[in-house]
């Protein structure tokens, strides 16, 4: 029998660590927390990456696994593989369930303790149905792989059921869907569904026309991409036009049931109804024992370390700190990712002597929102992109961000292929395992 | 609101379909029913192609699925798009729930009837736990992209759950992998779990080796590819052994717990169990309502035909039909896609004109087997290949086989990334979906 030691222990203390080893807690591997620990390089330290997952994923491209253009193995790296040449980052994959501020203790899976001289919390957002907890399982959201894979399966199934169909009504809900919130990932999820639909599905079916779906985006606002320009939002609105989607601003959800969605007061029938609405932090302030402001965000100092404890670090969509500008930072990846960095590097340059650190500074870069029909749009500072310009500054952005050269490299061979032949390769619906018993299906 | 009109009906009656249409349905879109359709063409035919999947599966790389080598995307075609310019080819995505022989009509979910003039049945073969059936949820197997998907997460989940774990003794029972059944499947599942442990997985943990996980492939034979000659099967038992893998002949699996196996008298404690074990057919004969052979199998005409019913073929894993040498045929997917071939040019002929047609007759191109560590084994007829030689045979020949181009690209791109890294490009763990209630997950 092979002899399995175990090496070390989940709480390295004193005695199993070099003596003076300073140990980092890093929660959550997304934008923020993975590029911490990538900046985070210093002697005798020792850092424990916690996350619920085994993979960082690349969330912006998400959406295209959930409509059948790539598959999840795409966009996802596995942690501990990023991390392997660095012996000092041990990588966990469990749930937090509490943190022990005095003691100095994360607790994962509700029992086991991993005691932290330095902590950083990325934990990032969560989807919210305003507190309507029952639209979550009628209109889910898209966050994780698991998400992604279940949205696609609910969009092909439908095309096959309304292809089975003997009811035009039946066929007419099947065949509508209602994407909530007319944000950058409702905007994108409308924009490839019908992509999806009317270019890749088209000649598949016999007895129904897929271009013929029915798509309908709907939000609260008066307009879609509130968070861009204006007049990029009029552009996105008139391309969405172009692509078939009914827009319906002004238009709240009031109700999501099994057959479908009322919204603005008018009931829309439709099997498929995705939530790309409001989002809240996940529940990093009643883990720290703080009080939230809203959405559940804990307000950082200008370092982003929490108020009162220079050892503790929120960073990511779970933080509420001010930009230059004196208004909120926007739960971007960008945004993550260089709060991550620079917590990476005001930790390490500490360790290395204390050196004071100036606030962190966010630097916009600019920000894209895609359409979809080879349309997006951007704004760069004062400078707007537009239509095919903006999609291809898109995609370059977007393949360039790719953190795995392997995966930069499937992600190209499947959009140079889908482009060529309008095909998507990802378009398998996954059933249940065949050894479980039927009545688990 | 856009008008979904209904075309054509479930049941193309001679008032809907030109009158003197002939109407095929095939049952099952595997290697089999695929090849029927696709060689299947003639004047005033409609095809109705049902499969309880909308995908057609290489099953032959569907262990490097379930050993994150590849996405399931890789090796599964919408089966709609293959035959989206074959306008006389309907495909549904249905269960086939029973066949009223004397109306000619296949039923399907239970509800709608679809008629034939011809009927040719794919079913497959699906695993058989010998009766032990509460040995299924324990011992999956794989057939099926979601059986892939879940091995891949169970196997994939234990060294997680193995780096967490402070009991020794629980560390190494979930580091203990038995494959049930040392055929082809269960010689590539061992071998497989091998490279991804020892070559993959081993720098990524801290506190685990899994270069050290012990892999046990038993079976109630004395030895391992019974259906190779003996030399082959000695070759392969050192190649595995050199692996690794412990070797269990003549140990039939008398137990299957929560805790592990019960095999050739010994207890083997092991949280991951892999059955690669026996199958038997779908329940094609009880459709039929006819007495079928051992494990299900249906015999049929040396024209593939059921006896005494000339519209009614039965090919591949279900049908049971001698080779040229009086012994039964192999179910291998090789027979599958000749007899499809065969039925399909049969059934067109028959149309054209009724010439006889020779019996079919299986052309034995030979058989390879991967073991792993770049090594495999072949015969074609009387000559015989082993170790990189008959590795770089069956990956070209595989690679030749994948019937899209895309695909084709994707899994050289991984491949050669593997062989070049060791790195795996499909290490994701799937949750369950994050909109699902905690107590579903």
């Amino acid at each position: 029998m092979t002899d399995i030691s175990n090496q070390g222990g989940l709480s390295p203390q004193a005695s199993t660590l070099p003596s003076g080893t300073h140990r980092i807690v890093v929660i959550g591997a997304g934008f923020g927390g993975f590029s911490a620990a990538r900046a985070l390089k210093a002697a005798k330290i020792h850092i424990t990456v916690i996350d619920r997952t085994n993979h960082n994923l690349f969330q912006p491209l998400l959406y295209q696994v959930a409509t059948a253009a790539l598959s999840s193995n795409d966009i996802a790296l596995p942690i501990r593989s990023v991390f392997r040449s660095r012996p000092e980052i041990m990588v966990l994959m469990a749930e937090v369930t509490g943190i022990d501020r005095a003691g100095k203790r994360v607790e994962i899976d509700g029992a086991t303790a991993v005691p932290y001289d330095t902590l950083i919390l990325a934990t990032g957002s969560v989807y919210s149905w305003f507190g309507h907890d029952r639209w979550a399982v009628r209109a889910p959201a898209l966050k994780t792989v698991a998400d992604a894979l279940s949205l696609r399966n609910r969009l092909l199934d439908v095309f096959e059921r309304a292809e089975l169909s003997e009811d035009p009504v039946e066929t007419t809900r099947l065949m509508t869907f209602v994407v909530v919130g007319a944000g950058p990932t409702g905007v994108e999820m409308a924009g490839a569904i019908a992509e999806l639909s009317h270019n890749t599905l088209d000649r598949d079916f016999r007895r129904i026309h897929p271009s013929r779906v029915r798509i309908v985006l709907c939000d609260a606002g008066d307009r879609v991409l509130a968070s861009f320009p204006k007049r990029l939002s009029d552009y996105a609105a008139r391309r969405l036009e172009t692509l078939g989607i009914e827009l319906r601003l002004n238009a709240g959800v009031e109700d999501i049931d099994a057959r479908g969605v009322v919204a603005g007061g008018q009931r829309i029938d439709a099997e498929c109804v995705f939530w790309a609405a409001g989002t809240k932090a996940t529940p990093v302030a009643s883990w720290l024992g703080v009080q939230p402001e809203r959405n559940g965000l804990v307000r950082v100092e200008p370092d982003c370390s929490l108020p009162g404890h220079p050892d503790i670090f929120i960073i990511g969509d779970a933080a509420s700190l001010a930009g230059a500008d004196g208004k909120p930072l926007p739960g971007l990846g960008s945004v993550a990712k260089q709060q991550g960095k620079y917590v990476g590097k005001l930790v390490a340059a500490r360790l290395g002597g204390g050196h004071r650190v100036a606030p962190f500074r966010y630097r916009n870069w600019g920000e894209l929102a895609m359409i979809g029909g080879s349309s997006a749009v951007g704004k760069f500072g004062r400078f707007h992109l537009t239509g095919f310009p903006a999609w291809v500054v898109w995609s370059i952005i977007h393949l360039l961000l790719l953190v795995s050269a392997r995966n930069r490299t499937v992600v190209y061979v499947n959009w140079i292929w889908a482009w060529l032949t309008y095909g998507r390769g990802a378009r398998v619906i996954t059933r249940t395992p065949s050894h479980m018993p039927d009545d688990q299906r």
